[in-house]
């Protein structure tokens, strides 16, 4: 049976081009991205619009790929842990992506679906409205800034001397993912204990939180 | 007076450019740095070992321009948060090079000298030995996290819906730097509030700061 000449494009074939070349260590470039999928340049911007265009494609992609919107079913702290790790897999699977997309406002229907479900939970939690949004750029930034960790060296401090505490600490300290994952769990809960702490005290917690679910 | 043909090559002076080229959104590679300095790429390769010793160099810049080591005079919390800011301006005034010491293992002695300024106020707030590191490095990916939030476009979420919850809250949400310093303050208390959680509670908190001072 006869092959169509070339793959039929996409946006979503064009997104997952660019994720591949990004991941492994490539810059965002319109006519390498062509080569790579073996089309003209004009095939692409038939279907986005330039540079951009291949970021919200690279989104779109990454937001159905990732199961971001998880059913609530714990108490919100376990739920917030759930939809973060959801977040920090994404962001620690492509993170060299990831600083692309910081660019460009989001305006993709299942990456907004995801910031909501997370206020959803914080509103849960008795997180007053004018800190939710806020709530939301730390916890983002933080899942962020834990996934860029993870291009870090496997050797992240040298220090010159060997008595200094910086070198102890290092010797028993893990390394790699392991260290990354580690950071990553215990800035969370710091971030869930301090959410917690500025949670109105009017009511039980147990109690409020039963009663908005 | 006659002026040499050429300026005096230093690793500062190498740092320096190649910060100043990142900053402007350029690339980091030697030959268009060593066209900046009017200077040929070896004279460059005889100061900084390639393109890893450039990394080097401008972290070196960095961290001497920047004072990182404040001297402690307040309570645990007043001490760290001044150390946080000094990295956070360092972080937020150069993301995008940010990005590229990431990747280099940091033996520079005057950023290895502000981590263990970081680890000794930590000491004297009593977090546990075995937390110190992971500390560090939560304190760390968030203050990078936040630096990188300041990239974002001055619209960050454009829902579809008028409806939305987001709409709403966007609506009387501070942007650009002023949002950034918000998330940035709020994320670094959470997380001081979780530090201070996490450390054994066996004496006041007053007396032993006072004690390990």
């Amino acid at each position: 049976m006869a092959r169509p000449s070339s793959p039929l494009l996409s946006r979503e074939k064009i997104g997952r081009a660019a994720i591949g070349m990004i991941d492994d260590g490539g810059e965002l470039k319109i006519q390498p991205l062509a080569k790579e999928l073996g089309v003209s340049l004009s095939s692409i911007y038939h279907h986005v619009d330039g540079r951009e265009g291949v970021i919200h494609a690279m989104r779109e992609v990454l937001s159905a790929e990732y199961a971001l919107n998880i059913p609530d079913q714990g108490s919100w702290k376990e739920d917030l842990k759930a939809k973060m790790d959801s977040l920090w897999r994404l962001y620690s699977d492509h993170p060299r992506v990831m600083i692309h997309l910081l660019g460009v406002t989001v305006e993709e229907p299942r990456t907004l679906t995801l910031y909501e479900s997370l206020i959803d939970v914080l509103v849960s939690a008795g997180v007053p409205e004018t800190e939710l949004l806020t709530t939301i750029e730390v916890l983002d930034a933080f899942a962020f800034g834990a996934a860029l960790d993870a291009l870090s060296p496997q050797v992240i401090f040298s220090p010159e001397s060997e008595d200094s505490r910086l070198t102890k600490l290092i010797e028993n300290h893990p390394a790699g993912a392991e260290r990354n994952h580690l950071l990553y769990r215990r800035g969370l809960d710091f971030i869930i204990a301090g959410i917690e702490a500025g949670i109105p005290q009017s009511q039980p917690l147990t109690a409020r939180t039963r009663s908005n679910r």
